[in-house]
């Protein structure tokens, strides 16, 4: 916890989802939220097969999902929302003729349930 | 949002993945319940490694998740998923031997730490 | 239902994520919770593209999703976590030098919208 969950179209060539990711880990880690860094896990999925809305036109899409452990309050979930998407809105250059929507969504982790350990130190 | 994302195994060789997203989206805006055709983001992944059950004889399954901004009332998603299942379950042909269960969830998106942005017109 | 999702990064080459989701799934079915074997549906993916925290040094992480019809009480929900982490455990051998996280999450699957189709015997 937290994990981090980025897609994005393959029709953003020039989207670094290394940099991405790291510049995301970053603003978690400038949020104050998270008692360790290396608690971060994010990873990247780059979407071959996809389709935004029924039109004809360019278009793509980052989705972000970020899922804390059950408990923070709605304005600290929308300050790391919001922390992201600046994170994602600065990923450019985009290419030109392609409408992109960048999204960022919070999910809880059930805390009870959650189950961990460690490998190595 | 809606986010829809559809996955399906790798022994469905004639599911056609970017048919079937077309066909979703536009069940997605027949229902009426989404302003602005674009906003349907969908995505399809294949699955290459996978496992139904514990006995042998060849299974598969198509798995689809619409992911929408709460607040939706229990008979809409219900309505929602009918149609989408109707979608999947015209995708056929379905290989000879191979038994493949089909699913629809409906999940909610936190609405008030949704972010969101657009790039391009 | 149940379905079970395994996230893997891409260095930890000797995880034989075929045998992991055997072994998952034959923990379901030895719990008890699940009345047909074959409901069971699981999948891995491994992560090309991830980073755990900010810091430098190898790290990789293993991260189960569990989703379940809504309903089931935090202690089952908790046998299930304890009962898949100790499968994970048991995957090794792990790479020397790389420290790795692993993780398991139960999700609630909305009950009422749920939809679902068979195709074959």
């Amino acid at each position: 916890m937290p994990h981090l969950h980025m897609e994005y179209t393959a029709n953003l060539p020039e989207l670094k989802a290394e940099v991405a990711l790291l510049r995301m880990n970053n603003a978690l880690v400038a949020s104050g939220q998270f008692s360790a860094e290396h608690d971060i896990k994010s990873r990247a999925v780059k979407l071959e097969t996809f389709r935004v809305g029924t039109g004809i036109g360019e278009q793509g899409f980052v989705h972000v999902k970020l899922a804390l452990i059950s408990g923070r309050s709605p304005e600290i979930k929308k300050q790391l929302s919001d922390s992201l998407l600046a994170v994602v809105q600065d990923l450019g250059p985009w290419p030109a003729g392609v409408s992109v929507q960048l999204c960022v969504e919070i999910l809880d982790i059930d805390r009870e349930s959650y189950a961990k350990a460690l490998i190595g130190q």
